[in-house]
């Protein structure tokens, strides 16, 4: 990691993952009416010590005081910005089977400022219909409704052999950031962000971690 | 981590996520009529250099020979033992709402050996229906059908705040892990192992990776 200005845009991926269990938590003391948050309460809802909640937290440019801890809403606002979510960015789908047509209704993308503008297939079938007020259109249309909506960010849900040529469209058509469904490294180069999410990889790591459990019953949990 | 005469049980959770990388893979090798593969060409699937290749595969056990390349078949099914992938996994899935009917519907789960006898649910309208062959039955069956179906394994695709107490019931009722996409720390005490999916903090990695690389344009990737 080089040094930078920007408060947060050195942090560990950890650390961003620890960012969003904080995120969470605060968001549900805010809903319970809560007004400031101890580092300890922060540090038990994310597993890890009210260490290292200071030490992040002091990294996004946000300090409690001491004995009175950080105030709730301040910080679910700082944390918004560190983790870019305190603005919407348009998104597209790509491959409306059956985890796509899941992940166009999951609202959690437009809490997190993900604004679906369209989704994709190639499936003559799909196309021109409508799930949860979204349209499906032919690939074709892409390239021009990345332009033409400015879209930034793309979700990739289609079968694994099809994704890095999926890939590298979305890369030419200038989008900037892709989350990744698809069983597949789309090994892009240049300047798009990709973040993985393999269910097969989660299956396994838990299966393993059951495995491991069962052979040293002593042994803590897996996480 | 403690020393052990299993093979592949004190991996890291970085070395177990490589695995499923190197296993998806030599799986796509071997459907290619692959016999024989190089560390590099691992190495290169997973993102990593061949040493950590090597050093990942001579921890479970396997080791290739100088200039000859690993097995591909045989690594597979190394990989499969390491994973707890070589056998099948009595699993149920609670909430059948949009993400647990994909979830019901994804592939992946039988092909990692996950079989789901059942889903639960306690909406009155979904009980008695059929997703892709799975029966969706009350939550007040959980009990006895994990235990009669001799069920290791849960999925929870409920919301939040409903998911501690689904923890706790899971736990009790005799399962051994959970693979757990609500938004919310099941803070389960005890033997069950949990590795939780949260779409939420996948989107805010990227949305943060994004604005990093706008921030700093020289800075190498993501991931």
């Amino acid at each position: 990691m080089t040094n930078s200005q920007e408060p947060g845009s050195d942090l560990s991926k950890a650390s961003v993952g620890r960012m969003s269990l904080y995120l969470r938590e605060l968001r549900r003391l805010d809903r319970d009416g809560v007004a400031t948050v101890r580092s300890r309460q922060l540090g038990v809802a994310a597993g890890v010590s009210d260490a290292i909640v200071r030490r992040d937290l002091s990294q996004v440019g946000t300090l409690g005081r001491r004995g009175r801890g950080y105030p709730v809403r301040g910080l679910i606002e700082s944390l918004r910005g560190v983790l870019g979510i305190n603005q919407t960015w348009n998104s597209v789908l790509i491959g409306a089977g059956s985890l796509g047509n899941a992940l166009i209704r999951y609202r959690g993308f437009s809490e997190q400022g993900f604004q679906l503008v369209a989704a994709f297939d190639v499936l003559p079938h799909l196309i021109g219909q409508r799930i949860a007020g979204v349209e499906i259109l032919p690939l074709d249309l892409l390239d021009e409704t990345v332009e033409r909506r400015g879209v930034s960010l793309a979700i990739i849900a289609v079968p694994a052999d099809a994704a890095p040529e999926i890939g590298r469209r979305l890369a030419d058509s200038g989008v900037r950031g892709i989350l990744n469904f698809a069983p597949a490294n789309l090994q892009l180069s240049g300047s798009v962000s990709v973040v993985n999410v393999d269910l097969a990889s989660e299956l396994q790591r838990l299966s393993f971690a059951v495995v491991r459990a069962s052979l040293q019953p002593e042994r803590d949990e897996a996480e």
